[in-house]
C-alpha cells in the first residue's frame, strides 16, 4: 500500500503524516515514512540545492529535473524495496506535486512532465493520495507563522501568491481527473480533527 | 558559434579546450569556456553530487536527471545569453555525453533521453562538435596516471571497462548519424599535435 500526502505548503502534511504513521504502527503495520525531495542520502543533497535561498537563479526546468532526480533515487532505493516486502509506504509529496507546482505553477508542458515523471518512477503510482485542502492565503499565513518558530522559510515559500494560486488550481484539476485515487480532507480545522478524518478515510482502504 | 568537445575521460578534452580558448581570444574572438556538469553556481553544486565517491548508490535514472538539471541551468543562465551577444561558446561536454554515457553506457531508452535533453536545452544544439578519439583502455590509463598527480578520481572513472566500451561504441553511432556536425580528432598523439589538428578544423568553420 503506497499512500501519498499532497497539498500546499502550510497545509499540515508533515504533521499529519507523522501522526498517521504512529497510528498505523500501533495497529501492527510495517510503515515507512518518507518525503520528497529527499528520503535518501543523495536525495537529501538534492533537497539542499532545491531549498537553498542562495539558488534563486534556478530555472523552472532545472528545478523540475532536480525534483525528479531525487524521486528516481527514492523509488529505486527505498520505495520499491519496501513495497516488495508488503509494507506500507507513506510519502510526504510525490509526483502530483511536480504536476501541481511545476506543471500548473510554473506552467511547464504537462505531457513532457509526465514523460519525465514516468522515467523517474519507472511507472510507480500511489494507491491512495490524501489531499489536505487549504487555501493559498491560509497556507502562506501558516508557513510564515511557523518560520517565526524556527521552521526554515524556503525558496518555494518565497514564490509570489499568484504562483501558489496556480498550484491550488492544479490540484483541483488533478483530483477531478482521478477521483478514485484522491481523497480530499478539509485541513482548515484542528490537527486532531484532520487526523480523525484521515483515519476514517483509511479504514475503508486498509484491510 | 557554439562548439562542444566530446570524448572519453582521459582524451584530453579539458586541456585542449583551454588551449583553444587562448588561441581564439588571441584572434580577437569573445570566447566563453564552460563545462558540464557545472558552469553555474547551481550546476557546480549538482556536479559535486554527481562526482562524489560517497554516492555510489546513485541510480542511472537519477544520474541522467542530475546531468540534465545542470544543463538546463547552464543553457538558460550562461549559454543562450552569451550566444545572443554573438560570442563563441566552447563547452567541455554537452548533451552528446548524455546520449553516449547514459544512453549507450547505461543502456537507457534513447528516445526518452532525447525528450529530456530537449526539455533541458530548449532545443539548443552545438554548431560543431570536436570528438577527441582515444580507446577506452588508453583513456582509463591516462585518467589513472592523472589521478596520481592530483586529479580527482571520480565515480564515473570508477565504472567497469565494459561501460566505457559501450560509451565508445555510442560515440561512433552518434558521429555516423550527424557527420556534418562532428569532427573526429586523433587524440592519441602529443598535446601540440592534437591542438594543431583542432585549429585546422576550426579554420574551415570560423569566418
Amino acid at each position: 500500500m503506497f499512500i501519498t500526502f499532497e497539498g500546499l505548503d502550510g497545509s499540515g502534511k508533515t504533521t499529519q503524516a507523522r501522526q498517521l504513521v504512529s497510528y498505523l504502527r500501533d495497529q501492527g503495520y510495517e510503515v515507512l515514512l518518507t518525503r520528497e525531495p529527499g528520503g535518501t542520502p543523495i536525495g537529501d543533497q538534492i533537497r539542499e540545492i532545491l531549498h537553498s535561498l542562495d539558488n534563486t537563479a534556478m530555472t523552472p526546468n532545472a528545478e523540475l529535473l532536480l525534483y525528479n532526480a531525487s524521486r528516481a533515487q527514492l523509488v529505486a532505493e527505498v520505495l520499491r524495496p519496501h513495497l516488495a516486502t508488503g509494507g506500507v509506504v507513506i510519502c510526504d509529496r510525490f509526483y502530483d506535486s511536480t504536476l501541481a507546482y511545476q506543471g500548473y505553477g510554473h506552467q511547464l508542458d504537462l505531457q513532457v512532465l509526465r514523460t519525465i515523471i514516468s522515467f523517474a518512477t519507472n511507472g510507480l503510482r500511489p494507491d491512495l493520495t490524501l489531499y489536505l485542502d487549504i487555501t493559498p492565503e491560509a497556507g502562506l499565513r501558516r508557513r510564515k507563522q511557523a518560520s517565526l518558530f524556527g521552521d526554515e522559510w524556503t525558496r518555494m515559500d518565497d514564490m509570489e501568491l499568484a504562483f501558489h494560486e496556480r498550484v491550488y488550481t492544479g490540484y483541483q484539476a488533478l483530483m477531478q481527473a482521478e477521483p478514485d485515487r484522491w481523497m480530499r480532507i478539509n485541513a482548515d480545522q484542528s490537527t486532531e480533527q484532520v487526523q480523525q478524518a484521515i483515519r476514517q478515510v483509511l479504514e475503508k482502504h486498509l484491510v
